[in-house]
């Protein structure tokens, strides 16, 4: 029923010591850990709970194996990177559950023309319409709604729920959480006379491998052009991307983010809860924005940035607020301050002091 | 056809002046009730509306009532909490409405091991997995799912197209908005050379009683352990919650919150729309904090808390922020000057003068 | 196939220089324009791409007509606002393609007692509930739910999966795109002892026409009264409307804006990215708000409003927020200063300087 040991290595590596025979069954903290669970040491400040732990192995670097060992008893997965590996076990142990027989639910309603593979499973109340192709192993699952010429990769999983819209594309091993929306109009808009003029969105949204998308989550299509979604990007929920928008390969975006048209975002980024990226700018590779941060314009050099205002009891926060709204009176002030003490030789008696 | 003053009072307290076999329909603000709505006096600014009102009924307090009785006729309910007491007529005399006749639309798909209480009401094109259990006199509306093994309590209401996943729970008297999603997977990776493995989400959500959620809300599942929303907490739409989060007891979120992962948030607290809430992070009950706030650490001591930078006109913003960026400078040139003063002698002639 | 010039000049004016037989498919971009394309020129930086373009037409202003008529030999459109005149060029020629035949999907669930235009199209596993009224020739795609007595006007569109609730009202040619909530109950309660109790909502949404709703975006019913949109309205994704707002003719909101309850904004509004608007205010007509900005109060004078902390390095950053929490601080020294300058005789002496 378990996993042995042996298993794990041979598939994700690492140096084992004890008996590679020995089954796991389940991922649990340290704490928790019982007799035929697997749990793992990333942070080395809880060297002495692993040294207590229960569980039958444990995963950890080398730099925590000989402390932990002294005390610890059970066996030991030596790793440099505890918990990408634990990451994978998990991913393994999880895994071996039982999937969903392939196939089209009867409620579903499928398109003659759409190609669905023979090993892909459509859930309840689906709709799959004319031209959509459905990849090897995909599973999309009830409520659903995948737009005509639309196409989903092998292996990809929309939860319950999802809208795709015509002709977008999302690659393989992809993961789409409930009511995201992909492929909705851009906010394109002529102005004549105070009243706004749509402009007609054609563009698609184009999706790459190993990109998960929250829920609740908004991707736009391209006016003209595509929005496009690069490999292994992660975004987390309610987040809004534009349209015309090119989110770098493996960039990451917590819940609440906004992304305004055509902005054009770097590689391997991440972005805090809540910050909000203006359009047309342009995000260097290996940027890292603060949560609650509104970025005005284009960042050229990787580095961390940040934009919030400071919490403060309300009180204090009213008193620092109306100086702020105040600086100019106050830089004012200075100035005469300064005009006054040269008057007064100020500044060559201090030096003299 | 209408509903009698004594029903109410019996049902609801309060002391009852005038007539008690008048009937009220409908409730109404003062200034458009007539002969056969109730109407209710909350804020004593608005005592000279209430003494001209047409309602035939006012539900108002001791110390409004004495002034109010000079000039209106109408029968009066006397008591503590008059804006609570409308709630609590207005909810009777709504609920008198026809209910829906119980029973699983046709077009419904039902797992035949899903238990759905006789007395539960199943929308059309919704979708109850294998092993969920739907409680009695609960309202499931049209396109909703309905996760395997997930738990819906008593008399609980899902708008249509909820999405509630796997073994998710929710207590009685919930309402659970249009297009919320409960259950989704937790954003949680680890990182192996600059690539994101998915770390799987084997926790659930867990409600309590009288929870309302609103529309767009996006609940995210634990990673190992639980996501908990206690008794009585209000969320309204667009409402982020990451994984492994805690929500104490009746707190309260206005729209567009978010709270990362692991933040442990305290029972009576209250966020201002847009207030976002770092993960990891302990929040005391009895916290007050202001829209658009960013709470980047744990808050111990009850209290209203705040920060969000003044809006003005563009240009002065402008300017403010520019010196905002310049604050280290000017504290430099105050330091010097300090130092000027010292060297002339000031602080004393100051004091002395 | 195409359509001629001399159709587009007909029906949307403009001088038109060229053979007004010249047939036309597609809209592109300058650079990107071959023999059967047209293309715009709405930024007179980009006349020498314009002089240069292979486009068979050209739409301009007759600011840049001359210049780029020295070089360019294909035909050209004259008008004074090129780029309302392209969005309107764009929707005529994707308007061209074939619309889906009217009529109700055989899985779509109609009640009896709705009353749905012959020429309007009901999707597959859409609901559409006792007494709503859909328009002629209006959209509902598949998945969506429409409450009882609702109406939906001529034209209007709403994409997969919008859930439109009970006796909500939108007019004509509206676009509602997917995941959208339009009706859901606003988040009114009264307090008794710490327990929150719901107000019911027994107000509407009502929408003008011309309006468009973005994906996953929330509009909350009012409480009493109704909540406003009012016509040519624009909203982008996921933005929440609280209940009893009024949102002013011809304002435009961009995505992740959220609107407390009761908010009164005018028309010809415009408000940046996750701008942030409280409840129970005015907003007048012409007001502009920028990305990120909290309004906290009422605003009665047109103009451009801002207020989001500057973003910077994150170092930086820190200095800058520790310093604005200690401007009370710097304003006592300047105090101090100020008084010692005053002893001193500094400001004479400067005058005197």
């Amino acid at each position: 029923m378990g996993t042995r040991l042996m298993e794990l290595v041979e598939r994700f590596g690492g140096r084992l010591e004890g008996d590679p025979q020995i089954e796991v069954t389940r991922i649990a903290p340290l704490d928790r850990a019982g007799a035929t669970d697997i749990s793992f040491l990333s942070d080395s400040r809880l060297r002495a709970a692993a040294a207590h732990s229960r569980a039958a192995a444990l995963i950890l670097s080398p730099l925590d194996e000989p402390d932990v060992a002294a005390a610890y008893d059970g066996a030991r997965i030596v790793t440099n990177n505890p918990y990408a590996y634990f990451a994978r076990t998990a991913q393994y142990l999880c895994g071996s559950g039982a999937a969903p027989a392939p196939g089209i639910h009867p409620s579903a309603v499928v398109h003659a023309s759409a190609r669905v593979d023979p090993t892909a499973c459509i859930g309840a109340h689906v709709t799959v319409e004319a031209g959509a192709v459905i990849g090897a192993g995909a599973m999309i699952d009830a409520g659903c709604y995948i737009g005509p010429d639309a196409s989903v990769g092998e292996r990809t999983h929309f939860f319950a729920n999802v809208t795709f819209h015509a002709r977008c594309v999302i690659g393989a091993r992809g993961i789409v959480h409930s009511g995201a929306v992909i492929g909705g109009d851009g906010f394109g808009f002529a102005v004549d006379g105070g009243i706004y003029i749509k402009i007609p969105q054609t563009g698609r949204v184009v999706i790459g491998d190993d990109v998960d998308i929250g829920s609740n989550t908004a991707i736009d299509r391209g006016a003209l052009d595509d929005t496009v979604i690069e490999d292994g990007v992660k975004l987390d929920n309610l987040i809004q991307i534009g349209h015309n928008c090119r989110i770098g390969a493996h960039t990451a975006m917590a819940g609440c983010v906004g992304v305004a048209g055509s902005a054009n975002i770097g590689s391997h980024c991440t972005f805090g809860g809540a910050a909000m990226i203006n359009g047309h700018i342009d995000i260097a590779d290996n940027v890292h924005v603060t949560a609650g941060t509104l970025v005005p314009n284009s960042i050229a050099a990787p580095g961390r940035y940040t934009g919030f205002y400071p919490i403060a009891p309300n009180a204090e926060w009213e008193r620092s607020a109306a100086l702020v709204r105040n600086l100019a009176t106050m830089r004012e002030k200075i100035k005469v301050l300064e005009r006054g003490m040269k008057a007064l030789g100020g500044e060559q008696a201090a030096r003299a002091g």
